[in-house]
């Protein structure tokens, strides 16, 4: 069942906790009066502060181009409800169909770049570019999120970890071992 | 229960299905007749051949100047079974002891590297520094892969993804939808 979350913003620095468990991310974007969205995997935590994010986006992909030049992006965290959407946009290209439109995904407006939010995704991360040094040789951009938004609830979504050839993993249960940790090495 | 297992070569290129979902790594390192493990989520596949990843591993790690001096390192896969030496490992400091005497982790020798692969983890990938040129800047290095083992079975194993603050998704069911892709796109 698909739905819009009821979204609270979030510090920039916490958005490791969505992001570094490793789950497929839809990436939208927006240039020159035209929009889009990909299906990512690539991606990983850099740092906390400033809150950092590596992807690799190819260079084949429609999006390629369209975050190279805007330089900013909107990072979507969706669940399974989106399993055929997140499917079907990563088989789609950008170049033939509106995808916001093809897959009924409704967007909000992000406050801090131009790139749509997508609504029916459970936490949005808007990103600016902020090193570009690995885009040409490994098509690799380092963003700067600067605006965290995720649902009050659920507090642990099921989401999707793609294995390649069709699989996905999907996330399980939770264990909390806080009390294995130093504080600083949480 | 913790065990070795029976492992077979795979194609360097194939290594994605491993790390792609985003598992919490054990990385070994050697470097002038020390060694060391560190724990680390913050890593990316970025491209299948050269079958490249790329990973933040932070300046304060004991494992930081062994992986940057060496040029080489082992990505290892724990399971669930290694959920305390996973904990353990990330809270401790080479600097203080061996962590494979300390957390009774046993060692083979790699092939193409001189760091050790850990046995009781599920997959174990030796890698050689590709690209160093923002190591200095954000503490991220490229490896390519260059052998990759991997368990014959299980086929879909349990994974821990670190969320922070003490707490791990760990990996559930499986969904195969293959039919939906596009064959190039899989």
């Amino acid at each position: 069942m698909r739905k819009h979350f009821r979204k609270h913003n979030l510090p920039v620095e916490n958005i490791r906790r969505y992001l570094e468990p490793g789950p497929i991310v839809l990436v939208s974007s927006a240039w020159k009066g035209r929009r889009n969205i990909m299906t990512m995997g690539w991606h990983t935590v850099m740092e906390f502060s400033p809150s950092l994010v590596g992807c690799v986006i190819s260079s084949g992909n429609h999006s390629f181009e369209m975050v190279r030049r805007s330089r900013e992006c909107v990072i979507n965290v969706p669940t399974t409800a989106l399993t055929d959407e997140v499917i079907g946009i990563g088989n789609s290209s950008g170049a033939d169909i509106d995808k916001f439109d093809h897959f009924g995904l409704t967007t909000s407006k992000a406050e801090k770049v131009k790139a749509p939010l997508i609504r029916e995704c459970y936490a949005n991360f808007e990103c600016r570019l902020a090193d570009d040094s690995l885009v040409d040789k490994h098509n690799f951009f380092i963003w700067e999120v600067v605006r965290a938004q995720a649902a009050v609830s659920p507090k642990s979504p099921q989401t999707l970890h793609y294995t390649g050839d069709g699989i996905f993993m999907v996330s399980g249960r939770i264990i909390s071992r806080r009390r294995q940790f130093l504080p600083e090495m949480l």
